[in-house]
């Protein structure tokens, strides 16, 4: 199977199908397609996806496939090495891994794409919108560092309520999927592709300041562990595909002094 | 298999559950939780779903499972009666679906869930956030219609924006999805539960008003033909599973006048 694979490793979900692929030996061509430069609006990407989001891939040069959790279910399931666990064939455990991807969507997602980063979102969306600039994703770092940079005014109040909706989603991920031992979700000893999408969302905290991010990530210890365990079974791969990550972070900081 | 479903007609992703089970004979409880009373918020149903949103179910007493996508991904993989066309067994048509379905959360729900009811949220919300007044599922008819109810004031830019997003999902549904041979999305002769699932989105707008139902609807003449092809593959249940959403809708013009 031939599978060519369209990412900026900026957006979370762009990551962790990289991380997916890399982790569990799947061969695959990886087509950068930078968000910042626009060539997610180009005519010929909107050939592979339509919507002119990333991540998409292309499978034996016909098949094309949008949306992360789509893609890494189909990847799951297309290439036979890769283990149970990841997707587990088990209807009912297959069926909670389906829950926490869906409540993904719309909650944690909402309040994590905190549109950390400076960048107008005409020129620049994932499918997790977290370029845009919009009032839904809204984004306490928009609204408390980014929007000055920009000539937009500080929006404390809207700042606010995304650091609200990101912190109830982390107690309820807390609460609910990381409360049964073992170090993954749905008391797991082994990730699934929850723990590898939902990780790579909170870790475009990165961007954050550190005192905003030590007050947001501080009180979910759970969280903090999950995180580091999530980074160890999928090493070295989670690290070097979070470099673009941190190498735009040291850029940004660099940008606001 | 004991299936105990509960659901609030009026919240669409509840509509969708209701009308599979009944289309595939599998029998189920129907456990109403009113919405509208609040009843989503006890401590009883949050024993059900933590999240107290509709629809959860529960599975011979102990499996629980919240989230539409997953619950009819679940329903339709474990009750053997179910056809094949709900949910394919083939990878590829599999994934197409499940792409449709995680678009459906962040575009198609994002503009459609118009709050197209006049309640206010903190007493009442589903997963589609379909009662929710907040900026990003903003809304056409919140902002058109229903805020003076609230005593709050008309958003028409809010409303706007919210059409803008509509007309824009449902253009994307016919250009890539309706564009095939076929009556459903991809073609297909018979329908999935991603036709049954975007189609009871779309259904909330019989809460908007004729003429801007009109405006938004008239132009998409193979959204048009799809519903009425959807409701036709469904009978009789899609029509007497949407009779509260009929009633509720009869209420709010009295309510209006």
């Amino acid at each position: 199977m031939e599978l060519k694979v369209y990412v900026d490793r900026l957006s979370q979900p762009s990551r962790a199908i990289v991380i997916f692929c890399k982790v569990n030996k799947i061969d695959f061509e990886e087509v950068g397609i930078e968000l910042l430069k626009g060539q997610h609006l180009t005519p010929e990407f909107k050939e592979i996806n339509p919507m002119g989001k990333v991540p998409a891939i292309v499978v034996d040069g016909k098949f094309k496939l949008f949306e992360s959790h789509a893609i890494l279910i189909f990847l799951a399931s297309a290439f036979p090495g890769v283990a149970d666990h990841w997707y587990p064939a088990d209807l009912y455990r297959r069926a909670e891994i389906h829950s926490i991807l869906d409540w993904h969507h719309s909650n944690l997602r909402h309040g994590s794409s905190f549109t950390y980063f400076p960048f107008p979102h005409e020129l620049c969306s994932d499918e997790t919108n977290v370029f845009q600039l919009n009032a839904s994703s809204a984004g306490f770092i928009q609204n408390t560092l980014l929007a000055p940079l920009f000539g937009r005014s500080l929006n404390p109040q809207a700042a606010a309520e995304a650091e609200k909706v990101l912190s109830s989603s982390l107690s309820k991920i807390e609460a609910l999927w990381l409360k049964e031992s073992g170090q993954f979700l749905l008391g797991s000893s082994q990730p699934s592709i929850a723990d590898l999408c939902l990780v790579c969302e909170i870790m475009q905290l990165e961007f954050a300041d550190e005192t905003d991010r030590n007050r947001i990530l501080g009180p979910h210890k759970k969280i903090q562990q999950w995180i580091e365990d999530t980074k160890s079974a999928t090493k070295p791969h989670f690290d070097e595909v979070h470099q673009t990550l941190f190498a735009a972070k040291v850029k940004l900081q660099m940008q606001r002094k």
